[in-house]
């Protein structure tokens, strides 16, 4: 992962205190170089299928990153102007126009992860030397759309360049994962993997989840409106997963809401499901009960499970029925773990087959419930900070609340969970320099001594992703 | 804003590190003397319409100053030797005795912004010489007492030495605004504007509801027995206070629910709150409707619509029926935001001429709900830390916690939020200090260069304010 | 509480900028060496009567302390191999095994406040003169149990070298207080003193709820079937406990809820209750009628109530079977605090004689709502940091949060509440230290002079107990 760092400096986001900044250098120099695990993302296992070049700065860089769009709009920009699709297919900007657009407002993101994450992805990995300005936004369009035409930079050359030992992708349960299959005999199978994702048959309030159990039914050939053989039918997915190198499942829910009931009320919950005549509550427990049969099957096949909680998902309708989901209307809320994983806990918490990384995007429940409990359960390990909290701030909050409670060894590493390719190393070298930053602070106090430092660091930044998601 | 600083320390609220505290200083000296912007307190209008000077230390400096008054009583200090009236009409201190009583235990406030407020107010613009203590106390009062006779602490001079450009007063939707009047064709005129504040109006648990729409009724020519009449009523009020100067309406509730209900739910509400019969959740309902309605009337006319959701208020009732309310029992509780906006937010989110300025106690919700709210929405931004988080803690916590999501743009700027007349130069210093140490952070680890900081700067002590408030 | 601090920094936790560094160790020495109140705690009272030697390193440092167990648990650490007993009397390691498996997996701690307290036990009050690893665990624990054979090592020794002048145990309502009846005469008399905490006998959930009411009677000659003579019973059985020279009472509740209920809907839950037919919202309100019934013996007999609310006990029902409580899944919870106390406090909250001393484990309700509580009713101050939150980020956090509101007078100082006898001089240094680095941030920015955050410091370390405590 070592890039030409371009006009970034070489010391941003360490300490500033000049003794703590000398030994954050040293931690951050024995872990920048190290190679990244991206064992959690949302990039295109297409891209690396076909090794196409990527088709120019605005594609890439700005029109499908949420993050930067909702920026632009809460200050009056309309997506329009930035390239976005409408669903009605009416006319939008055009790639050169839109990247003008995010150029002539780029100051909004001054001091914002995304700033950092844009000039590392210039600076370093495309080779602009000035940073983004409405003056130099012509010259740099034109200047990436040079490079993107080059070998080096088409995507299985720049994971080689990032320095990327294995990357998931996130993949719809009922995805045929031909991609990935493309990739068998290359250098890349089993390193672009799969993740199982099998949001769209496990939440009934979700668009088309009658029509997705019954695809479920067809590729399985499972009677999917019976519950053991829905479950059946998860169980020989996830397989056909496995094969292709993936480790880990991935489920998305608005509450960490899990359940243990019998087997006649898990009946009447998927017979309801299918008939579209679940309550909000009753919706809720069938999430509930798929988390801990999900649960149930990681014990069985090993497949590492992930679980983000929390968000409010597309909270503005009018944008939802002009361009669809991840527009940057997603919005956290409240979130609940002590009472609400105790069910699936109770059910498998023991068994040592289990391995269950948590996300929260409420940073109120680091130190008050998840760090005592993946300090507790065996099969728990917390996931970095998750969307919003993947900066400078959300990293050094997350560190000094769960730290102290859920010790280092329960941390899972850092995930870039990104479908911003050109991001990750940026993301990456981020959580370096605040992990080396937070652990100076530590050293400074007297708390840790430099070499248990620097093995926790390289722990952090490489070794804890691969032993918690089993690479 | 350019005061003797007296015995306050030139670096006071700065960082502390050498290197920092440079940037800090220099961040500092660009923006301390930026005019004032109060678009946001209790002032009296009394005050600036009749000029009149004050009538002593204690009645301007302790007796009605309720973050004073509470610390004081959780010491064992009674309201009654702090000349705190009584609605019995039971004999109180006098405001010597009072005063004394206050410098007897002024020490409780060592390290609160309260001691910042009045060591600012009394070194800065009183002149004292030296701090309050038991063995000053005498002297200082009659100091005060002398200057306070004198013109140049009239409160029109007071303003013009604070280089006030404009203030905004609070004003229940009934007033007939007499004071502001007055000051049409004085200097003052549309620069002390009042403020639109109907909650007497839209809680239908509030003491006097019925009787206030009633009057609302007489003012206006409504029925506003019916509730698109009384609706009208409010369109009708608010052009008054336009007229005057005004520019907002605030709005105080103890959540941030809102609703977008059917017109027969409406009327039924109303009809039920009219009479008295409204169970709690149906008072709930009402005040949410009447924010999304509000939001309407905020299209319509361009006011812009402040939020300050969550004070569970008057929680000491033997305190309420001894001396009233505001007497320092006003408790925060959680606040839940991103659910609970989302009627208003989905019926008049999309209109370029709603502006929606949001206030929390709830520090936890800055991080999960507002910072990525205000990313989005392009009506809403962020109002300053307030009330209990109007201090230095709280204001670092707040930039923190909302500038990776938010962004600078989608700040409010300051508002001191106070009826303290002799504290508004002292609380925008400390937000000024605030600001400047926070950015000298980002300066000092490279997130931000020193030009773009200091422009951030002073947008955050003034333009931002300008703008968010349409002065 | 001066020891040697073998190899221990002497600087550990303090703030690292060098100017900062300076202030802080002028603080921390003024404070190091002042005697230790232990007001809240949960050592053993036959340790005390007996004065027997402790019997070994694992037995005292390892199998009793569910913070170590619950860490290495979640690294897979089986408890049978620390040597913690089964409930079906299975074999267990024995001490030597214990240990060595706690050494083994010693690096765990890195960073932890386990490791400060181990360390601290081990090189400054064990003479141990290098830290624990596997190479040095055997000598180790040899060297230990010979010290702990010597008398300076003998419990009573401990509390003479520690500096203890008064230290608290935590006593069920219903013990007969044997050991510290044995007291009387000695030194220790009305220094080892009792704790009243009648959990047992508030909540209906709890197990043995019914026999405890029905012991409670024969104890106290009281019909415990009636409302009013069992409130009758804990008023004598407190006043045994003010014999022995208690000054508080404890109460640990998941949930802050108070009551103020008639008393024939109290003597309906009570026959409820013992017939075991209340529901879990019937529960809650009578443990919720009980703390305002116990504020009420505070008003009478003048102890301190300290409640304890928030954690979900016993989250891991199967090693609830294995090993019953206490073996670190207590996880805790969300916790409401301004609503839950109105009943509470607006029955007794005005009565000088109450003092109420409230904990936490839910840092988002410091200054959100226990800072503002306590900065306005006097009966009410703040615990110091609880629990997973007894760390130097704790109370980092918590000094931040709460002192601007609430003000320094308001806190209660420091309690260790531990089971673990050696690690008490340990806490109290990590809080001296956090205290000392605290307040030298405001020295630095000309907040507080040096004299009086002395006179803070000293106050945080000593004589807000003493004084929260009526000592």
């Amino acid at each position: 992962m070592i890039l030409n760092d371009g006009f970034l400096h070489p010391d941003r986001l360490l300490p500033t205190e000049p003794g703590l900044r000398r030994i954050a250098r040293d931690l951050y120099e024995h872990i920048r170089a190290l190679p990244i695990l991206s064992p959690h993302g949302h990039t295109e296992p297409m891209w690396f299928a076909t090794d196409a070049p990527f088709t120019g700065a605005a594609n890439l860089l700005v029109t499908p990153d949420h993050y930067l769009l909702r920026m632009l709009r809460s200050q009056g920009v309309n997506y329009d102007a930035l390239g976005v699709p409408r669903l009605d297919g009416g006319p939008v900007a055009g790639p050169r126009d839109a990247w003008k657009t995010f150029a002539a407002h780029y100051h909004l993101f001054a001091g914002t992860p995304s700033a950092l994450w844009i000039d590392h992805a210039m600076g370093s990995v495309l080779g602009c030397s000035e940073r983004l300005t409405p003056d130099t936004a012509d010259a740099l369009f034109d200047h990436i759309t040079d490079r993107l035409c080059r070998p080096e930079f088409r995507p299985r050359a720049l994971l080689e360049r990032f320095g990327v030992e294995v990357i998931a992708t996130t993949d719809s349960a009922l995805d045929d994962l031909r991609h990935h299959a493309a990739l068998v005999g290359t250098t890349w199978e089993q390193r672009v993997v799969p993740t199982y994702r099998p949001d769209a048959l496990t939440d009934p309030e979700a668009s088309g989840f009658s029509a997705g159990i019954t695809q479920l039914a067809k590729l399985t050939n499972c009677d999917t409106a019976h519950w053991p053989e829905m479950i059946e039918a998860h169980r020989r997915c996830r397989a056909v997963f496995r094969a292709l190198g993936a480790t880990a499942t991935d489920h998305g829910t608005p509450s960490a809401a899990t359940a243990d009931l019998p087997p006649d009320k898990c009946q009447r919950l998927l017979t309801g499901a299918l008939a579209g005549q679940l309550t909000p509550a009753e919706a809720e427990q069938f999430r509930a009960q798929m988390l801990t049969e999900m649960a149930g099957l990681s014990v069985e096949d090993g497949m590492v499970m992930q679980l983000h909680a929390g968000p409010r998902r597309n909270t503005d309708r009018a944008m939802l029925a002009l361009r669809g989901p991840n527009m940057g209307a997603d919005i956290p809320q409240r979130t609940e773990w002590s009472a609400a994983l105790e069910p699936l806990l109770n059910r498998y918490g023991q068994n040592p087959n289990l391995r269950l990384i948590l996300f929260t995007l409420d940073e109120g429940a680091y130190a008050r419930e998840l760090a005592p409990m993946a300090g507790y359960w065996p099969c728990l390990m917390l996931g970095p900070p998750w969307w919003f909290h993947d900066s400078p701030g959300g990293m050094r909050r997350y560190l000094e609340q769960v730290h102290e409670t859920a010790g280092f060894a329960n941390l899972a590493g850092f995930n870039d969970d990104t479908r911003a390719l050109l991001s990750i190393p940026a993301r990456h070298d981020v959580w370096r320099r605040a992990v080396a930053g937070f652990l100076a602070g530590l050293v400074a106090d007297h708390r840790l001594d430099q070499t248990d430092a620097a093995s926790i660091a390289a722990d952090l930044s490489y070794g804890a992703a691969k032993r918690a998601y089993r690479l």
